[in-house]
């Protein structure tokens, strides 16, 4: 982790998120949000820790003021969280005592509770066991908040845009053949923090068959001249505002049918851009790439979504797939990435994140999108 | 990731614990068990998969063979696990299926379910709802199998253990007064991968006041030629079995108050290995230490349990703590971890790694655990 670093932003910024939290808890019928480590707990409270077996969960009740259950060996982790200057009454335990039982206190066994998403089973049910009504998920509450990003938000987005294009820039100084994947990844790593990320959250190098399969990371295979590359890279900058992007490179005039493809490719990946802005599902913006590709032939070797929504999380809402009927709105913030996957041969990607303005969408990204020749051998 | 590193275990390894776990969730009164992403999977299948909102789970019924459901653009991440030799039934689906459905097809709306601990909510809330009876933990299923290592695991822990103590051995070689502590851990954390760990996966160097701060990590706090230095550093080793060793250390003679504390942390720790062997519940091991420091008046500077199982986790069960009346057998690994902490002033804390033989603990750490002095300004 980058020292140094602001770590949260204002107060005031978690003040306002917790109040409209506790609004939409009520909104939507519950007694309260029980939100634990991760993503949503950070959104809400710049609280960053980390834990799995011992509970720490904020309490959102809709009645009432948040509180914070946790061990009292994590109370050191709140110091540099809004935390303390929120005044949020903090409920500590130790080994050996009932967590959930103090989580519960003043909520009863009639509560109707929902949980943030990332909450595990070891904490969920116990939670489930000590109250009457079926626990439910908070995504629909919390997504309110986290989908719409403020202009806070918005600002570390493009911020984390302009960090990641930097590396895609410098891509030349590391990427060419005879070398592993994995020692390209080691190098784009240390590019990757010294361009001001604060963690190399991936860096996937798929060369030749490698960047046929969509989560290929990396191996030792060796690249060669003629392989395409995808590079899939991004971290969280800052506050904790993730970049992401995917430029597809090689090292000589590609052959026409790779090169052919990857145009059909280039103008899938425009047409779900432009046709992304407020109004319009999700779903319309898959299709619209999607369809593009299907008229050349190569919707079959598109195997996955468009996209997903990005923020304090890498993957978040809004996901930009098929089925998804949810209307996107301004402020919005997600990845536009079709590929094409030929399995057993090569695999191109092109991935953007986009910022959902009043009426369209604006690129944070902005290297070249075509097949990136760089120098060979 | 260290790539050559062997991955996983033998293919007959996996299908012995398979064909325990599905024993295990028959005697249970179990229909069958939902195991997502992490250390149960990896510890059943050799799967490393490690995805959150598309659902990889492996679902193993009490009457029938075991099967997995997973994203089909997740399909090459199994590749190098045991499923392909184990033929084990793979359900694919696509964004836009529902992978919960599918995951239920054959078992019905009455199946008795449980599901692995780090199931995440998101995941665990949509089972619930397709199912009558209530969701359980399948930790009491599983746990009977990890919790007692066999003889390929028990090595790989000495292995890891051996690893951490090459890297302690090594510790003047950074740590000196002047330098900060992120400094100094990111020269631990290189050793520690060259001395065969596949990641750091924890480096706390905790200085003066932050070392009593049991969950401190590192920050650019200088250290200081009178400090008492934690050290608390480990991570995963060849098939992913993890190391986790601590050792305090001074650069001059400690006062008087410090060194006598020190001795008795030191008795402590040396009285719950004592305490620990077959047939003892895991909380005697915990009150024989606390009592040690009880009797020297510092019972209230010991904030933590006394330790944790390890394996594939860092943290897993048996945990050595008030409360668990569980009862430890041969094969059982885990940490023992006193430690004693003067907020704002110094802390300190011995930790080994020990394996359950027929009759006692046999440390997988070697090093001194006395407060080691070491060059100073």
């Amino acid at each position: 982790m980058a020292h140094g670093a602001p770590a949260r932003f204002d107060t005031s910024v978690y003040a306002a998120r917790l109040a409209r939290a506790t609004q939409l808890t009520a909104a939507a019928g519950l007694d309260a949000l029980v939100v634990g480590t991760g993503p949503d707990l950070r959104y809400l409270t710049g609280v960053r820790a980390d834990t799995f077996e011992r509970l720490t969960a904020l309490l959102i009740p809709a009645d009432g003021a948040p509180y914070l259950v946790t061990a009292r060996l994590e109370l050191a982790s709140l110091r540099d969280s809004a935390v303390p200057e929120l005044g949020i009454e903090i409920r500590d335990w130790v080994d050996g005592d009932d967590p959930y039982a103090l989580a519960l206190t003043g909520l009863g066994p009639q509560a109707r509770l929902a949980v943030s998403d990332a909450l595990p089973a070891l904490h969920l049910i116990p939670f489930a066991e000590r109250v009457s009504p079926p626990v439910g998920l908070a995504t629909d509450v919390l997504r309110e908040l986290r989908m719409i990003k403020d202009e806070a938000e918005l600002a570390a987005l493009r911020a984390a845009g302009a960090a990641i294009d930097r590396v895609h820039a410098r891509m030349g100084e590391w990427l060419r053949p005879g070398r592993t994947e994995a020692a390209v990844a080691a190098d784009i790593t240390a590019a990757i923090l010294a361009e001001g990320h604060t963690e190399a959250a991936f860096v996937i190098v798929g060369s030749g068959p490698n960047g046929a399969d969509p989560h290929h990371e990396q191996s030792n295979r060796v690249i060669l001249q003629e392989d395409i590359v995808v590079i899939d890279i991004g971290g969280p900058v800052g506050v904790g505002y993730n970049s992401d992007c995917t430029r597809t490179y090689c090292f000589a005039e590609p052959a026409p049918e790779i090169a052919e493809a990857y145009a059909v490719l280039e103008r899938a990946q425009a047409a779900s851009v432009a046709a992304a802005r407020p109004g319009v599902t999700a779903e319309s913006v898959d299709a619209a790439g999607r369809a593009v590709l299907a008229e050349a032939g190569l919707a079959d070797y598109f195997i996955h979504r468009t996209g997903h929504g990005i923020g304090l999380s890498v993957h978040e809402e809004p996901y930009i797939v098929a089925g998804n009927t949810d209307v996107l709105r301004a402020g919005m913030a997600f990845s536009v990435e079709p590929g094409v996957y030929l399995p057993g041969r090569w695999g191109a990607r092109i991935e953007d994140i986009v910022i959902l303005t009043d009426d369209g969408a604006e690129p944070v990204n902005s290297r070249p999108h075509g097949l990136t020749v760089l120098a060979g051998r």
